[in-house]
């Protein structure tokens, strides 16, 4: 049995899952946020035992212990450090070196980067020069990286990349209508981004409907505060809804979706905002929070929806953006065998599965109230005679990477 | 019987039809160019009578005569002025006070006019007002109307605007995701463009039919240089692929349809671009032009596609934009009971008709090559078998134009 962590590094927080592999089991998972500063918050969850309790920074739950602390943090390194000594602390690792694998979320890979690979130092100077396609990312998982590296010298080193799995996509489907040089000069064309999700949750639908991944057309619909749209179609990602970034595609919690461009020189002219100030409006200010003026909490719109005509139109919106690209792409793949719902709002929305699904009714989609009332567990809800079956399936990226670590591990 | 004008004015251009109402007769038409230069070009055609060939400015063959003269002339009045005096001149017309009507197609209409109106000085206000939302256009559509109204005082004045038809949309359809005051206090949102296409071949698709326009969805194709897609329900725009400006959705001759703002920002920085430069790169060197660098009309590509990439990928790409709309549109209205092809690719270009409809054989639509292999004139092109219908329908947006003023002038 061997020990594997998965990474996905901020470039102020450090989130981490340790697994026991391939029992796949999770022994531990937290997050350090504030990185840089003296008050940074350390924070780790992990199954409790007898010594837990004695611990002050420890509470206790039944099994469950988590770990909490305030402290100067001063960089990622700093970070990484003290959390592996906690992990020693607390008893959850005996030693640093059974930790044989760290799988290192990075969120742009370019053209370049088709699969999961061993971090080599070409490796990580290329996901450093594609910087340029996640300004405020890939410069941050580099630095997870290196300070893996540098303190876990031995465990081997994966960057898993966001955007790999939808390298397959056809040509006229990733590419925009664009002078054709700026696809040849500065690789502008879609990449779409939850790929470690949207490649999960296919796998485990296939597993659920009994079939092969290979025989199938799914549309996995990873709808949380960013929220994308896939086409798989034999185990391959065909079309996605994300775009050159994250900000295309569907309505997300703050983010706008498609715009037309237009629209937003006018929006610019009229409030005298620069093009960095317009797109931190389209990210952070749009969406279901900029329509709602409420909210970007799906919970809280549905709260207010009866009294609050805003929330009532945010959620309206919600639903005809996902009804429009699964009809989309029923129409570029020729069918659908299932579409599936994962992360936050699509795992534990069933309301919002049930107005989704509904309104696809034309497609022979039928879901099965009953079964669909189960929220946050794998489960096929549809009814046995939905022609396109309906699938709830938890994401779960960190599993995903660890997957690919130990595939790496073992070539 | 009373003659109808239908006219099209922009910057340095006017085109017109004169039409025998309600007979719906096309009696001439013409177009002048280069308005406000020394070598405007008048052209009119209309049908030869015994004496159309004694005059040295027409040419004559068979019973279609063609006027033409390259002259000063120096703005829109005297445009009009010197096209009435030829029409004349010509004898298609004894007197001005025949023209009983003037129709004018206006770009932008907002919210405001949600179905064409008889010009006062209150609309004509209210046109000029609205020169935000097209800024080329709308000013260009009012200096023709009030050379009109000058020359021509008793015949009634007309608007029809191009967004009229859209403006039955409901809101999730038409409002972005944007923060909500850009709506209440610019209007931001989506306006559609070519309606009065739209809404003309809707009515014929329900008469070749023979069922009623409000029973029907219908998804109308008006694909030309420029592009839209409009699902209607019943005789309704219910959703339509331009958006804020032309500029969104479909694939266009030179427009680059749907484009991930952040990517445009991206190629600004890299390229060195004001917005301004690079929405007129969006407009004029997108598309199909800008994707197979070769041109932006679709016959060059068809001729070029087995030796040219790109000729071949420009045309994968619009056929895939075409289909990914009329999915959406699909799903929106829950069905179609018929497609319709329309405008000069639409109605021209046999293949691209076959090439998308294979494309959407998923949704039980089958041509029929024989009847496809028709051009140009109005016909049910899929099989009987094929359970969403496909039509050809060769639009005609004067007629519908002048229509309108018939109809107001009945009021």
């Amino acid at each position: 049995m061997a020990k594997i962590m998965a990474v996905n590094a901020g470039s102020s927080s450090l989130k981490f899952q340790l697994l026991e592999m391939p029992a796949e089991q999770v022994i531990a998972k937290g997050l350090i946020e504030r990185i840089g500063m003296d008050d940074a918050i350390v924070t780790i969850k992990y199954t409790a035992d007898d010594q837990a309790a004695q611990n002050d920074k420890v509470t206790v739950d039944g099994e469950k212990a988590k770990f909490k602390d305030v402290t100067a943090i001063k960089d990622h390194e700093a970070a990484i450090n003290f959390m592996l000594a906690r992990l020693s602390g607390l008893g959850i690792i005996e030693d640093f070196n059974e930790i044989v694998g760290v799988g290192h979320r990075v969120v742009a890979g370019g053209e370049e980067f088709k699969h999961s690979v061993v971090v080599t130092p070409e490796v990580l100077k290329k996901i450093e020069d594609l910087a340029d396609y996640a300004p405020l990312h890939n410069p941050a998982n580099a630095q997870g990286i290196i300070a893996f590296q540098k303190l876990l010298p031995d465990a081997i080193s994966v960057a898993v990349f966001d955007t790999s799995f939808h390298q397959t996509m056809p040509k006229e489907n990733y590419l925009y209508s664009l002078p054709y040089e700026y696809y040849t000069r500065y690789g502008a064309r879609k990449y779409g981004a939850h790929g470690t999700s949207h490649r999960y949750v296919a796998g485990r639908a296939a597993k659920i409907l009994g079939q092969k991944l290979e025989d199938l057309k799914l549309i996995t619909m990873h709808l949380g505060a960013g929220a994308s749209i896939t086409a798989i179609q034999g185990g391959k990602s065909y079309d996605t809804s994300m775009g050159f970034t994250p900000l295309a595609g569907v309505t997300m919690a703050t983010r706008s979706g498609d715009v037309d461009v237009s629209l937003v020189d006018y929006i610019q002219n009229k409030e005298g905002l620069s093009n960095e100030e317009m797109l931190n409006i389209l990210n952070k200010k749009s969406g279901l929070q900029g329509i709602s003026m409420l909210s970007s909490d799906m919970r809280d719109l549905r709260a207010a929806r009866d009294t609050n005509e805003n929330a009532e139109l945010a959620i309206q919106i919600f639903v005809n953006r996902v009804v429009r690209y699964v009809g989309q792409y029923i129409a570029e793949m020729g069918g659908a065998d299932a579409i599936v719902f994962t992360a936050g709002i699509g795992e534990n929305a069933d309301w919002i599965r049930k107005e989704i699904s509904d309104k696809l009714g034309y497609f022979g989609i039928e879901l099965d109230d009953a079964k669909n009332a189960i929220n946050g567990q794998e489960e096929i809800i549809s009814k046995d005679s939905s022609k396109i079956k309906v699938l709830l399936v938890p994401t779960d990226e960190e599993l995903m990477i660890a997957r690919d670590v130990q595939s790496l591990m073992n070539k």
